[in-house]
């Protein structure tokens, strides 16, 4: 029996951290030098899946050959270019992030996070957050068979944390996120900070909308009775 | 007496060039650099207004003093940082811009442009869209009293076309273009090219919304009659 409490399942890149835009930004770059015409406002709108679903959808949708080799090129393109968009400490946590997180564990509220990234690029934000994946359930992209906006990562997230997906609270930027709640049966809570509209989000099917992580805590008891 | 025709006039970046996403990321590196800390969203959804109205914004909403000097540095270093963002010819028109202007000129719909940048950044723009400033009107901030959301700069379009603005579209990918196309009783038509939500364009009074140049041009008829 899974335990009857309410998990956070949070996503990380536009949820917790501050970096949708450079990771736009680095898709285009890496999609540019592989000859692939997008403008940049199509990769925001995809940017929250797995990579490599992003990848295909985006080559299958300017009718370019999907080859394992352009694939592999388009993600270490993106990874150098993040890199580089990341430089200087700009990637910071959003406002509110670490007291939102710190709030859930003072309340004995179990939360862990599940990114569609991979723990290569995810441990510089973690790290960020102050977030230590040895004692915090963090599920990468690296771990599961299906990306968002497939249930999967949310699901594996809630069965670390012993508890029902059913009864959780998936929190993201991006329609995928919310998608993905969805799909899982879980709550969908929906942040502007990703740069996606309120509506996008309330269409996706979230169930409350808020600006980030700061304005979720202020009203954390519209989501979650405290114990 | 002006003339009885209905003319365009456009926004420019976001709307005919892929530049958004730019500006966001380069008014981020100048804001961290001065101290003010703000979510990236949060800049996105201030871009389009006029640098100098921006930065005050924003300034005001962080509590921090205005001073003039600051307010030039935040001006140096966007344009500094975008320099850096655009360079490798990054930015680009969007797809249809050229194709939708070209179509007016053939009909002998009458157009211009109407910016809240300066010149020195729209030249690089204009150069990649084919205009030649000599022949088309186009109004920067450099030569209205008021930027967005005020209308001067979308009136002053249409005074140099000799068109009135009362018959005029204004096409832009920002709610404050749609706000000053009202304020100026234009008819608003909304490109989601800048990165905004649809239904953010249709509540700041957008007419009709297209994804991009390319789209408003195969929907054209819905806009404007061909004489």
């Amino acid at each position: 029996m899974s335990r009857s409490q309410t998990a956070f399942l949070f996503d990380l890149d536009g949820t917790l951290v501050d970096s949708v835009y450079q990771h736009v930004l680095a898709w285009k770059e890496s999609l540019d030098s592989e000859g692939v015409n997008l403008s940049v406002w199509r990769i925001h709108r995809r940017i929250g899946m797995s990579g490599g679903l992003f990848t295909h959808m985006l080559l299958r949708e300017t009718g370019m050959e999907i080859t394992e080799d352009r694939l592999e090129r388009l993600r270490i393109g993106h990874a150098a270019a993040y890199a580089r968009q990341a430089a200087n400490g700009a990637v910071k946590p959003l406002p509110g992030a670490r007291e939102l997180l710190a709030f859930l564990s003072d309340n004995g509220i179990p939360w862990a996070i599940a990114t569609s990234g991979r723990m290569e690029t995810a441990a510089h934000n973690l790290a960020a957050l102050g977030v230590d994946p040895a004692k915090i359930p963090v599920v990468t992209r690296d771990q599961v068979r299906h990306a968002k906006p497939d249930p999967d990562l949310f699901v594996t997230a809630a069965q670390r944390l012993d508890c029902d997906i059913g009864r959780a609270l998936v929190i993201g930027d991006a329609i995928w996120d919310m998608l993905a709640a969805r799909r899982a049966r879980a709550l969908g809570v929906g942040l502007l900070s990703g740069g996606y509209g309120q509506q996008e989000l309330e269409q996706a099917g979230a169930f409350r909308v808020y600006e980030d992580p700061a304005d979720l805590l202020r009203h954390i008891d519209e989501v979650v009775a405290r114990s």
